[in-house]
């Protein structure tokens, strides 16, 4: 798998009306079990969202005050309209973009990966989405994995497949050890 | 597995400051996908909660102004000091005592169990927890398992095995079929 050469900071998680919330949360869970700091950022003017369940939950920042420069990682879960939200938002569509020209990491599940195609930056790279999002994959080399690392680019395929990429995320910022202390921790390997 | 001979109507799901969120919301997500009515009921006396990993959610009830009456099932996600606090809250102990004499269903997972084992409820039962609370499962069978029912009560292990936990009370309320599509909606079953 590919590794990180670059010191993780910070990480955002970017959250929507219509978002898919345990995509969501169990990156913010397993990410501070982990000790990664972790912001979760509303993009609807105000620090709450209403997710895809008809669950209020609040963010810690939004994005109007919100400062890109202190993070190296944005986080996009999916669910709709979560996804479509999230595309709609020009502020943090131009952030990815600049995230991808400054080789910072990016990565996103279920619907979301389709973000990235949109703004072409998925072009040749190995990736994974929800079934039935291909049509959206654009030129991704489409995995059909739980969740797939190629460079700077994590990308998962459903809520299902939510912890394998949380603890992807881990194994990115972290290393490999960091990653199974946590698949250990939450007994992820009892499974029925 | 046991099977379900009462319709299951409505279920609540009980949150309290310092509850795993992921634990918690893995249920509401996955029960409302199933078109299973399920309300987040807070026990703060206001209605929302900070989970264990800092995120503030809304819940729809507050235990002060909750109807017990109208709901079939009761269920308790793990997550320190929330279990402590879940425990420590008399009328939602008296309501799960009177859910035991009725014969209506009890679900709990990771520390949570030892609630139940707490009012002697899993006395003789079959019952799995978060590993390091053994000790308080009283008179349980521990089966160590994912998830495991024993007649009207289902018990669930860990954070990691929030989706079983999940799927396992649709299986009690609707049957086998109704959790089966689920499992396959949120492609469970693509695994790293």
């Amino acid at each position: 798998m590919a590794e990180n050469n670059k010191k993780i900071r910070k990480v955002c998680l970017f959250l929507a009306d219509g978002c898919e919330m345990v995509e969501a949360l169990t990156v913010a869970d397993l990410l501070r079990r982990a000790g990664i700091p972790l912001t979760t950022v509303s993009i609807n003017g105000k620090k709450e969202i209403l997710s895809s369940h008809q669950v209020l939950i609040r963010t810690d920042e939004d994005i109007e005050n919100f400062s890109f420069a202190e993070y190296d990682m944005i986080i996009l879960p999916g669910g709709q309209p979560g996804t479509k939200n999230l595309r709609a938002n020009i502020p943090l569509s131009q952030a990815i973009l600049n995230f991808a020209e400054e080789g910072k990491a990016l990565a996103a599940i279920c619907a979301a990966p389709t973000i990235l195609a949109g703004l072409e930056l998925l072009n040749g790279k190995r990736a994974t989405c929800f079934p039935g999002c291909e049509t959206g994959m654009g030129k991704a080399v489409l995995t059909n994995e739980a969740v797939t690392t190629d460079g700077n680019i994590i990308t998962g395929r459903s809520v299902g497949c939510a912890i394998p990429f949380a603890l992807e995320i881990i194994r990115y910022c972290l290393g490999a050890e960091a990653a199974e202390n946590i698949r250990k921790t939450i007994v992820y390997d009892v499974r029925q």
